[in-house]
């Protein structure tokens, strides 16, 4: 995969350079700076809408937050000189801090320093969502410079009622019949975990706009973790019946394989189109576990949804994760390029899987007098032959072409073309009733 | 496990001792001193009901076998010298011997002589229950020793009609459901096989009857191997109804790991929990077979009993075995203890595993709120969140605590304390009907 | 095995010999000097019929073809020397060459040769059913030795309207259910492909005849590859409902495994039998793909016969396949005989699974007093008394010898022998409705 040259590397490279510095969190002017790049770049025939829920709203067991916002932050040694600046990196500060001004010793400061001693010039990432305390993120070599003080410790945040604010893009199709797309958008300067998400999925529903002709219907959510999705779930129950398959996409960069995470059941159509793509992609597929991002959310038994999770490096498995190392150097060209073709390869599944029936099903037709047989040899050829034969020696009504590609271990493309070539030959039809997935 | 300073081990030694020196067969005095042992064991509180049934009794395709006896038994050599001495080890006489009292040659004694010419300082054990015949056992070592005679030969026994006994205990529960527990008590001086199962059951015993509470009635049967149980069967035939799982224990002693063998439908509920607390102790699973000890006739397609077995060194698979090198340093008290502890844990789960119903079901409950998230860390405190959000993710009144335990690999006994915390804190509630194993 | 004085091995090396030399193609005299020889084979008691099927006649999606026969065909070089000779070796000339008579260049010549470089002592094996044109094969050796020409070049064959031959043989049983063994006969000189086939078809054939009983009716059938099946398949409609298990044969020598191809559904009962007899002979089990011989006739969907295939060096899969160097010393004898005991313990397997139901199914019952158990020790002994607990643990009356064989991991015969015996007892009696494959 040659990225160097591919527009769509470089659209998601030059997206994700704008979101790094943004100060973001599950509130906030930071989720808006981001809804703001990506309605951008979706560009005017892509209407991204923004939603905003207030603060106290109920979601089900939750209550929307109060809204946080930072104007600065810092901790200033003795001489005035700022040893750890939230405007160097958004990590330093720790989410959600309350707002503190105030001179401190070091024994008074360091319960409020966070580091990696295993990584010395890294700085963690840390929030406090759920306590009203405050903190500083600094790399271990910064806190063994600081000296001892006293300190002016500078937070100069706003805690208070607001809103909750996510993005919503729909893309009509034939059906109301829905595919949902989330990613969440509450990570502050952190590449892989989620910005990579955030460009693929934009990249994604680009692609899916531009298709002649979609069966199903494409949801986006851009919403902030957890909070977001159970306040998107608790704001839009109506729509939940309408979602055939959903993917969480999140870690899309970094040197892993990519990863699919099944849904609960994990036996739904996207887990059999998602396994047959990743799988024969090289990638890892896993059972589903009640812990990661939001395919918790959705698959919770109240709601029990076919969405499943897409990741190449998921949370916790590389040592950069939610650190400052997760930064555009780790999340790769080719990486993001690779998730977005293996998306684009599980929608064709989802799109074009179908049952036909072999109009010629007394023996092999003889392919050879309909020029069915490809006029040159070689390898590619053979192929498709042998999925013409695969596709006629299975196709009975019941089982789909994707049942067939795994079956014979071929390309669900390849199969799907193989039917479309038999289909204008006249040795297959379409099953009267699609198998609803 | 320190098995040094345990009072189980200490009586289950000090009980082996006791029981080691009994001559047992299926029938006779040593069955009956056996059972003396175990009610002595057992303790005043739970009476051990003695059963015996009179020689000639029809059970199914069996008949009672007539009761046998010793008083001595001995070859002498010219010198009037006992060369081979059953007040020595009971292994010497050939159980079912009939009486004998004759002078022969070496020539004419030999067919009587049973010996291990592979492992010379051991003597053979064996039976001849149903041929009327006689013979003595010993050493390759001794026989060497023995000379060409003429030898004087006792066998001082008595085989006439008489009785079968058994010994059964019942511990009564909230229900009449039962859980079934047998041991064979008609090896001689044999260790392993079974002094091992009969220690190991009476210390299970006494531990069931001092729970809380047993939604369960547990039924242990000391009997005679085959015709022991076959008897039992056939006299309790109303009873079996009642049993709803059921273990033989036999051979809990010995190097090897611990070994469930499964029922011979495979996959009933005594399965899953052995299969669950036998596997996370590091030991075997292994196919039901139709060859062992009494599981074959509880498995009888008449009967058809979800009777698993439990064992630790298994019949046929350790060269000491029926041999007099199966003695009381064969078996290890720390084997012992682990043995009753995995009975103690596939009880647990008998008791306990039942559906329960996620009460907040629409994403997941915020625990932290209800302090749910342990105060401190580790990785003991993170099991217990991931077995609570397991709990949650698959508790829709259909999965059990064991299903859920199962997929998410963690011991039963966490999932089981999570479910009970979550029950506490208002997220979940047992299913009205406990699914009924 | 000893092949050496086999006279099964005898039989089929002679009429391997009988064939090699017949210049067999999808019609014509070859094939039916080919019936010749396996009618004279099966000897007068088996009468094989021989069908005529005439040129164009519509076989489903196919037509019959011309029928095609060779007078002689050459190439002469300028001295009139033969340097290719359709004598010398049917290969050489390719199948259905259309004639010719023309002197040639090699310029002009070149495109109609057809060597194998890799193999230059083979002469490859080509035909051109459905292209109109002509062609001689030949060794690398003898091309390099040809010299510039020009050359005589004369194919002395006719392609006109006439029939396609088949065989067909059947051999009635108690029930008018089937057992289709088929065979192709459209190959020339080639051993493995499949002279093998046919000369272990006939064996079988007469190996079945000479049963005391058969409680189902075989059918064999000896025809062209493809066109020989379809056109069959189209004769025989209303007999395909009575077939219950089938077996296309076909490369029965070389030095491979034996290896079952399983029907398109994978689960039929030939499935199982095969599958147990070849595996526990050592040999392969594949799954089904529409690509090799008859059998994707057979199993296409119009048909959807429970018929998979037997071979020992599949197609393909060995350089001489389609070569010259499949001859007859690449076919051993104890690889035909190997094959022919398989098919052998196949139809036993068919003929003999059935549920019985255990008379005595309260706990084990006493074998000892029926003489059940062997006088002599030994494995053979053991396996034959563990043949018998099996099938008294398990005649439920639904699972049959053939699931219990499988269970116990016992042979098939060894089962079926412990039922009769256990018949014989009056502890087993068959289950009154032979479950029907």
């Amino acid at each position: 995969m040659d990225a160097v040259d591919d527009p769509r590397a470089a659209r998601m490279r030059a997206r994700m350079e704008l979101l790094y510095p943004i100060c973001r969190s599950i509130t906030g002017d930071g989720v808006r700076q981001t809804l703001d790049v990506v309605g951008e770049a979706l560009g005017p025939e892509l209407a991204l809408e923004r939603h905003a829920v207030r603060s106290g709203t109920a979601a089900y067991d939750w209550t929307v937050n109060d809204e946080w916002n930072v104007r600065d932050a810092w901790i200033a040694d003795p001489s005035g000189r700022r040893v750890v600046d939230f405007r160097k990196h958004t990590l330093h500060l720790v989410g959600y801090s309350v707002p503190v001004r105030s001179r401190m010793s070091m024994d008074e400061l360091r319960p409020h320093l966070h580091t990696l001693p295993e990584h010395p010039d890294w700085i963690p990432y840390r929030t406090t969502y759920y306590s009203r305390t405050w903190g500083f993120c600094l790399s271990e070599r910064q806190l063994e410079a600081m000296g001892e003080g006293p300190f002016d410790v500078v937070v100069d945040t706003t805690l208070e009622p607001g809103e909750l604010t996510y993005g919503e893009l729909v893309i009509p199709g034939e059906t109301d019949d829905e595919i949902l797309f989330t990613t969440h958008v509450c990570h502050p300067s952190l590449a892989n975990d989620n910005l990579s998400g955030i460009v693929v999925a934009v990249e994604l529903a680009r692609a899916l706009a531009a298709l002649p002709r979609r069966r199903f219907s494409y949801r986006f959510v851009f919403a902030p973790g957890t909070i977001g999705s159970i306040t998107w779930l608790s704001r839009n129950r109506r729509l939940l019946d309408r979602i055939r398959h959903g993917l969480v996409l999140t870690g899309l960069g970094g040197p892993g394989p990519l990863v699919y995470k099944r849904t609960r059941r994990g036996d739904r159509p996207v887990d059999r189109a998602a396994t047959h793509v990743v799988s024969r992609r090289g990638g890892e597929i896993r059972d589903y576990s009640p812990y990661g991002y939001d395919e918790r959310q959705f698959n919770a038994i109240g709601f029990d949804l076919p969405v499943g999770r897409l990741s190449r490096t998921p949370h916790g498995e590389f040592p950069e994760y939610h650190t400052s190392a997760d930064d555009l150097g780790f999340v790769k060209d080719d990486e993001l390029l690779d998730a977005y073709a293996a998306l684009v390869r599980i929608v064709d599944v989802l799109e074009n899987d179908a049952a036909y029936i072999n109009l010629s099903p007394h023996g092999e037709p003889q392919l050879g007098k309909r020029g069915l047989y490809p006029t040159t040899g070689g390898k590619s050829a053979s192929d498709a032959v042998m999925a013409m034969l695969w596709t006629l020696g299975y196709s009975d009504g019941c089982a789909t072409l994707l049942d067939i590609a795994d079956r014979a271990d071929l390309d669900f493309a390849l199969v799907c073309r193989a039917a479309a070539d038999l289909t204008r030959a006249g040795l297959l039809e379409p099953a009267i009733v699609h198998r609803r997935p």
